[in-house]
């Protein structure tokens, strides 16, 4: 790498020519390709912006001027350009850097991300900073087409469009965002990237021309005629912006050429560039989603190093249960924003196509399409990441629990996600579920539990209901069984005892287990055992008979202890059994940057050993 | 009223001709003037949307078709006629109706609503059902400008457009939100409806044309030719939707005909009305922003009676104090999502008008934005409305919280909010921001607190700050003086005593120091009292105190029961002093309907006469 090597911050890129910065970018593409084969990340979307970040940092005074970059998952070599080339070994590991933009990591990172579409109200508030400051400085933010379709981009663009602040938004559009790109926008923006277009053909003479002062007066002549710039890119002209596009986003001289003409021009301007998932890397662009993130291959042959792991994930029971439930009750559809091979949505799109609806990056609108549906008479079953449905917060409440439409809320990656870290960690749900009246929420221990609830929902027992189960593989538990039915609010027994008592939720309820099991086989004591099942309503029964038998009480959660079980347990137990003691295992008022799950559990103190020395150690009193 | 009292049902409706229609919607006009005048509601908007509401009454076959009211402000003339005529002379009050469409008050609410911008998702969804099921019925959604430049409608737009699903989005433009719109959405819209357009002069000419069958002709050479319609309207276009516009709304000839015509055209379309809100009564059309929901006033002379209430209101402590510390603090700049004069920014925006944000109606984008500015070097402080700050969780904790960006949220309309009921009650702030790392948490008992800590929060011993306090007014504590630094997370000890303690944040703590007065004047008994002041970082030395001089512990929280300061509490009694008995005061786990807020507290158990009988009770014990 004779030209990155010597790369330690955007200062180098500034200093090189036109055909070192072409070598460089086959340099970042090849050592990010190398990288990711060992260490998985998101690889597909940044080396489609390879161009981009070396662009961006060639042309702006960064870390002066300010770039947003939108998700993150195309920010790559941005972090490679940054001072963070050896660090990218270490990427999106426990006690390495992390896989998105972080403020607290370097100062280029001007604005944190995971979750979409906030980029142009951050990079907006950033520019009317600088302005309110007196600084000249520039502002770029960064966005997906997927993340286009998000409210909140609409919400910044509507903002920036009239404020006449002097940002730049590049719509880094690749036509897809980890499936397929649904929506209008999406229509849209295709059609504006295969008509030729008047702005194309002039950012080709613009290209030849070469000429800095002839180039500003043919810009300003079609600026004041606004030629043809009405017409296409209409929409982002309609909220206030200027237009220009579309052009070739992995073409360098294009990049740089375009950009370096949109610097001279003031206030909110859009430039939409069309890149190529995955590019440079043939079986990314040829298999766009599977690449989007594929963990380990193997660079040469381009072969995804597939875990051989016999267990189902969680998600595969997901995906197959809703299927089989749909085949019985025609009422049933299922709803995902944008997350349909994530969540497994795949098989049930195929095979009922008409009942499943891939609504894009719009968990708001998920949430609301599905309230309608239920009020027309359909059983929604809306699937959403734990952390993204945070967004779909007052939706959840305002239009589907005040109006009691039952819906069936499948919350995938609750707890703790692993390496995706702080911002996609599912640690909060249980706890802003639980404040929403009308909810019933769930947490299966295993796979057959996660079956036999996603079945029991739909009967007339439950109402609206949350079911949360954690991303990645159970415990291989035989699950493809007859449909059993679950008692809403009924705790399971796993083991009775006595003096202490373990309630857990979830699936951490194995790892609570395997920890009794060793306090049992070392000091032949028996701890009472309840798997809840439900934090609401919560059993009062099971708390009655664990408060009856033992004198402290172990809660175990894998979600945030300000809300949770955790909470629900101590306000009754403080009520009704005073002499009861609890401690509490849970995620604690922190966000828990990226790691393994199993690092992440540890590093919160309730991996198994952690339970197994609350146990142990609740046994000294006696 | 020879019309109006003969109309039971929308079938009345549409047995009348045309001059009775026109009729109608004179009666209903001065029969809601009547109506609010002595029992307040939300005026202007409906008295803009009377023509459209008996025209979609006459035209459409309600219930079957179905109309779904976004907000539901302008939606007082369909309460009018769906049945409800006699019972809205108890519109907004305790066991009367909503003041919100509310599907389980009719058949003919066919979604619920109170907060913005969900109608296009929620008429989606009704309409994907009806296709689903086979069902050929017209669904129509109505939304205003303002519910426009929410990130929601544009999430619905965007699937509606795409998904081609057959309905009928109304875009009611009054111009006007509660103040002046803003966005370039706004720009928009008004250019739309100020330059004379192809498909202004068609409606006129289709108006005069009559005969159905030529009509229907005209129709399709024009929707096949397109046009005019792509330069027009082109965002609603560019979105998938046809777009038509823009007519007079409030002219109900041209409505009636438009709307039948647009009855026999398929897919997404978008119908633009220009209506004036606040229509046929002289003071409601001459200032809009105060007849939104003037309160009482004198039909005749159009005076809205005043409340000579010498106190203070929350919001102007809130707003005189912002502009004193925007004075001191060059650094500080203010945010609100359309509210500026329900909050009392309006005076900072005369003072410092480049520093105070009105971002229209965008929660989501008022948040991240904030979080921008705190990025850029400022100290924002965002007030929001609790119930709306609910749609902005996820950036609260994702953009604000995570990256540790300082920004004070001022929480205004905190705890029961009165009216508006259901749909606006400020019940879960607590819970919700409890659970979010990295946030403090404070609720002043006064208006002097209120002060207090507005300043505070300015300083450095505060991070991220949330601040939350009630609608209206406060006890008519003498507040105008110098600023005095409250330390956070130090509770207040308002008055030493044994046995029974009682803990209570926010105001409520007034109702609670009185009903302790009428203890001590009745029993002679001292019971304990801490003004918690913030639930986080809670005061654990006050309640280690009030552990150890009293073996009950009451708390006292205008919130919601799961997740506030009862939670916070039972967690930390729990553990540490397993003698005390716990007593919860405050918002159980429902949805609270409309009244006063007084009615509200005593159906919720926490008004001053119960916090009376729990500590009389509490003391009983002994």
């Amino acid at each position: 790498m004779k030209i990155l090597d010597n790369i330690n911050s955007p200062e180098d890129v500034r200093k090189l020519d036109y055909s070192q910065l072409e070598e460089l970018c086959s340099e970042i593409r090849a050592y990010m390709i190398e990288c990711c084969s060992v260490n998985p990340g998101h690889l597909g979307a940044s080396l489609g912006a390879v161009e981009l970040s070396v662009a961006l940092h060639y042309l702006f005074n960064t870390p002066k001027d300010k770039i947003v970059w939108d998700v993150g998952h195309q920010a790559y070599a941005h972090k490679i350009l940054t001072g963070r080339r050896e660090a990218f070994k270490e990427n999106r590991k426990y006690g390495g850097i992390s896989g998105f933009p972080k403020m607290s990591e370097s100062p280029y990172d001007s604005f944190g991300a995971g979750h979409t579409s906030t980029s142009i109200s951050a990079a907006l508030g950033l520019a009317t900073a600088a302005n309110l400051n007196g600084e000249k400085i520039k502002v770029v933010a960064v966005i997906g087409d997927g993340a286009m379709s998000g409210g909140l981009a609409y919400e910044g663009l509507n903002n920036a469009g009239s404020a006449k602040s002097d940002i730049l938004v590049i719509l880094n559009d690749n036509q897809i965002s980890i499936d397929s790109n649904v929506g209008a926008m999406h229509n849209y923006l295709l059609k504006l990237s295969t008509s030729p277009t008047y702005n194309r053909i002039k950012n080709k003479i613009w290209h030849k021309l070469g000429n800095i002062r002839f180039r500003r007066f043919i810009q300003k002549f079609m600026l004041s005629t606004k030629l043809a710039f009405f017409k296409n890119g209409s929409i982002f002209e309609g909220l206030g912006f200027r237009y220009f596009g579309v052009i070739d986003g992995n073409d360098l001289g294009q990049l740089i050429t375009t950009l370096g003409n949109l610097k001279n021009i003031e206030g909110p301007k859009l430039l939409h560039i069309r890149t190529v998932k995955g590019k440079g890397y043939k079986p990314a662009e040829q298999n766009q989603s599977l690449w989007h993130a594929p963990g380990r291959f193997d660079v040469l042959t381009g072969e995804i190093l597939k875990s051989d792991d016999p267990r189902s994930k969680y998600q595969d029971v997901f995906g197959e249960t809703i299927v089989e439930l749909a085949k019985k009750n025609e009422k049933i559809v299922a709803i995902t924003p944008a997350m349909a091979s994530g969540c497994s949505l795949t098989e049930m799109m195929r095979v009922f196509p008409d009942r499943t609806f891939d609504v894009g990056i719009a968990e708001q609108h998920a949430v609301t399409f599905s309230a309608g549906l239920a009020a027309g008479g359909y059983l929604p079953y809306c699937n959403i990441y734990s952390t993204f449905l945070q967004r779909a917060f007052d939706e959840i409440i305002h239009d589907v629990a005040l109006q009691n439409l039952k819906v069936i809320f499948c919350i995938d990656r609750a707890g703790l996600v692993g390496e995706d870290g702080a911002t996609h960690q599912g640690a909060f749900d249980l706890a802003y579920m639980r404040l929403i009246p009308n909810m019933t929420i769930a947490a299966p221990m295993n796979e057959s539990e996660l079956r036999n609830m996603l079945y029991s929902a739909s009967q007339s027992g439950y109402g609206i209901t949350a079911i949360r189960y954690p991303r990645g593989y159970g415990d291989g538990v035989d699950w493809r069984k007859e449909f059993s039915y679950v008692e809403p609010g009924k705790a399971l027994l796993l083991q009775d005892g006595s003096d202490v008592a373990v309630l857990s939720i979830g699936t951490i309820g194995n790892r609570a287990a395997k920890a009794i099991g060793q306090i049992e086989a070392r000091y032949g004591k028996k701890p009472l055992h309840y798997n809840m099942r439900f934090l609401k309503p919560v059993d009062y029964a099971a708390i009655d008979d664990a408060c009856k038998k033992a004198a402290t009480i172990i809660t175990v959660e894998d979600g945030t202890l300000c809300g949770g079980l955790y909470s629900a347990v101590s306000e009754y137990v403080c009520k009704k059994y005073p002499h009861c003691r609890i401690v509490a295992l849970g995620i604690p008022d922190v966000f828990v940057e990226q790691g393994s799950v199993d690092e992440q559990m540890s590093e919160c103190k309730y991996n198994t050993v952690d339970i197994y020395k609350a146990i142990e150690k609740s046994y000294d009193i006696f």
